[in-house]
């Protein structure tokens, strides 16, 4: 059933590829309200087409009480395959990251430019090629075998890469609506190339923004230098303390009541062969990080404290001799297994005004949201099922692998309606998702077009009751 | 003869208001090129009034070889009181700092609003509001006399606010022009108010610009997360190792052969009696600084190391995961007498150079320019005329004082055509010059327009030959 579907995918490749691009030219920048037009553009969008692929009960979901910066998801449903067929909840996101800075892209990162067999443009890796691939999917099984092997809920979230501050309070007013047995995500790559890979976790993230006040007022700093603060310069002293030299976050209480990692956890991270010296070569840097652990473990298995901006002062044409006054921060955690978001938030927070000294003021700018790290359990059928796939597709045990970034739904679907998540994503850890001249490999959606249909037939031998034992 | 000009000047008050306010409309930015037109529009402004006043010569200087970034001065001379009186350079300047962050002003920056015995705009008191002074002066002794009492050569430069790049080759090109026997400089405030004060020294002035690099692209913070340089992370480490926690410079080398302060330079500081609790009180600010010295002593006779900029990553609306691999940093350096400009931004450099780890790459961007601190010499007749103004006029010994900032005329003139100055502008140090909000007090505008008349008259009773033996 999943080659006849694949085979019809193929033939399709060209519509495909086209409805991928006409979803990539909507500026879907949830950060910014700027952008409110390219979002209400995906979303309609993707309205119509679950709409013309025969999907059931098509719609915009928002919560009940309306959350500040929240975005509606995309709904759509098919349930025909009955109530002893696993109902699984297929997620992606619609909405990107922002794509300054503009000068250092290539072309504009919103008209998808094709080349050497990419795609450049924001959105395209993460994750608009990869929900375009679970859409298709479906349309395909829809169109050729007249129904899928498992009931489907395709969920579309608008608020991924804000932090997701309206899902859970969404997922509450939905609950009834969402209800499935297993989750597969769009989001979270790996299942694409040469090496098979299961990604079955991903890191948590919470965030934190502050302000650092020294006095009233900017001031000449001919007239103040040497004897009034300079906020820069004590931004720089407190930035300073949340590290040591080798990058390990140095803030009290950071971890929490996180275990240390175990045997078993150190078994998968190094069940993916990385080769650390091509990691490095991809951004031309030298190597960093806690040497008592490799590359893979710092990046999935350890948590972070990163500076994701910061500015204060003059910072354009030429120069000002100004002593300013105010400097910004805008900080996130990657959080671990066991690791509380709203505990690390409050251990920098104080970390950061336990250092600050007299006369340096600082305010915080909460932002609501914050995940915890998410772990399928090992035995959990979307496993084994996932395991049979890439066997078949690629030969050889599958890597046991995790995320270093977040994808807040697993936790949230974990913690609010009990059920696991797989990351079965098309996108590249390599595609610069996040950075200038993002891109996807036309490769990558192929590969996706035949390995889908092959995942929800896999589950379609499944029953509903295999996971609701598990 | 000087109560004849001062009691004239008064009746045309209004009218000399009005000029000073059409001066100021015109957004006179030099380090910014969308600026170029404001700056235009003021040096014609200038010329147009230095014709009408009846000055000679009037016209444009610019060097002989064009420097990046120059901007051209503004001349105009009237040299009929014959070759035995002093040749009186009177210097002023027409170019303003950049008016951000905008929305901290309460009114537009170049739209002057009369509030509470106040003009504020950006340059009202940094130092188009002296330099009117010094012009309405000239202009009342021709009006009234039919010439000054001393022969004057009016310079107004368009490039102070950016460290004076191509003033240097200016008066190289322009010597015969500008020889003189003296200089006074309607920049450089505290003239202005009841304790009678001599400003006879100032800060040099030394810059650097630096970007840092961790890798070739920013990068996704989930992926890289850990075990990737975060540039940010960087640069506040660097910036942090810059001076100790009492804000003392800690970089080697920096004072370079400068002499330790003398007893007579400490008396002098002493000899204005600042109120360090209002000091502090008007900025909201702690006390700071190195306790070794009084905060006088700290903003005029001791170096700094300022970070006037910094910046990197995102600093948008909301947030964005990024691991930035570039930032950037603009430092201002004052310099006390006996520090050499460019041994100072050396030792800054090479400072940032030992520094950086493994990994960290800096790129440099040298601003041209420089200045040496300067100190007009204890016995030169600029002092003794002023001080007698000053004690006619206010009553008491003035205090003998210098400013924090730089005032680079004053080095320059004294380099390169063997002359002193003295600073008797009539700003005052709490007119938030180069921060929002600047103003400029019309009290001032008055006691200026007594003030100069009073102090050509006064170096009209000297003979050229007084200067020539100093």
């Amino acid at each position: 059933m999943s080659e006849r579907v694949a085979a019809y995918l193929a033939g399709e490749r060209e519509a495909i590829l086209e409805r991928l691009l006409r979803l990539i030219r909507f500026p879907s920048v949830s950060t910014d309200a700027a952008f409110a037009e390219g979002m209400r553009g995906a979303r309609e969008f993707l309205l119509d087409r679950l709409r013309a692929i025969g999907l059931e009960d098509v719609r915009l979901l928002e919560p009940a009480t309306p959350v500040p910066g929240g975005q509606p998801a995309v709904y759509g449903a098919w349930t025909g395959a009955g109530p002893d067929k696993p109902t699984i909840l297929i997620y992606g996101h619609y909405d990107v990251q922002p794509a300054d800075p503009l000068e250092l892209w290539h072309a504009p990162p919103f008209e998808p430019a094709i080349r050497d067999g990419r795609i450049y443009a924001r959105g395209a890796s993460d994750v608009k090629g990869s929900t375009t691939i679970a859409v298709e999917t479906i349309a395909g099984f829809l169109a050729t075998e007249g129904g899928c092997p498992v009931n489907v809920k395709l969920f579309l979230e608008g608020e991924e890469e804000i932090g997701s501050p309206s899902l859970g309070a969404l997922i509450d007013t939905h609950r009834e609506l969402l209800v499935a047995d297993a989750m597969i995500s769009a989001d979270g790559g790996g299942a694409a190339g040469a090496v098979p890979r299961l990604n079955i976790g991903c890191r948590g993230i919470a965030s934190l923004q502050f302000t650092l006040r020294t006095a009233s007022k900017d001031a000449h700093s001919g007239k103040v230098g040497g004897a009034l603060r300079n906020a820069l310069h004590e931004m720089a002293r407190l930035i300073a303390t949340l590290h040591d030299e080798q990058g390990r976050v140095a803030v009290e209480g950071f971890e929490g009541d996180a275990p240390p990692l175990s045997n078993a956890e150190r078994a998968e991270a190094a069940s993916f062969a990385l080769d650390e010296a091509a990691w490095y070569a991809e951004f031309e840097a030298a190597p960093f990080g806690d040497p008592a652990y490799s590359v893979t473990e710092r990046t999935t298995l350890r948590p972070t404290v990163e500076v994701n901006g910061m500015w204060g002062g003059y910072t354009g044409e030429g120069g000002k001799t100004v002593t300013p006054a105010e400097a910004h921060a805008k900080l996130t955690m990657r959080l671990i297994p066991g690791q509380d978001p709203a505990a690390a938030q409050e251990a920098v927070r104080q970390h950061l005004l336990r250092h600050a000294p007299a006369g340096v003021a600082l305010t915080f700018h909460h932002r609501p949201g914050g995940t915890r790290a998410f772990t399928l359990r090992a035995d959990h059928p979307l496993r084994a099922a996932a395991a049979a796939v890439l066997r078949r597709e690629k030969g050889g045990e599958p890597a046991v692998t995790r995320l270093g970034g977040t994808v807040p739904i697993t936790t949230l679907f974990q913690e609010r309606l009990g059920i696991g998540s797989l990351m079965f994503g098309l996108a590249s850890s390599d595609e610069d998702a996040h950075a200038p001249n993002e891109f996807f490999r036309l490769s990558s959606l192929d590969e996706g077009l035949r390995l889908w249909p092959m995942l929800l037939s896999e589950l379609g031998r499944m029953r509903a009751a295999d996971f609701r034992q598990g």
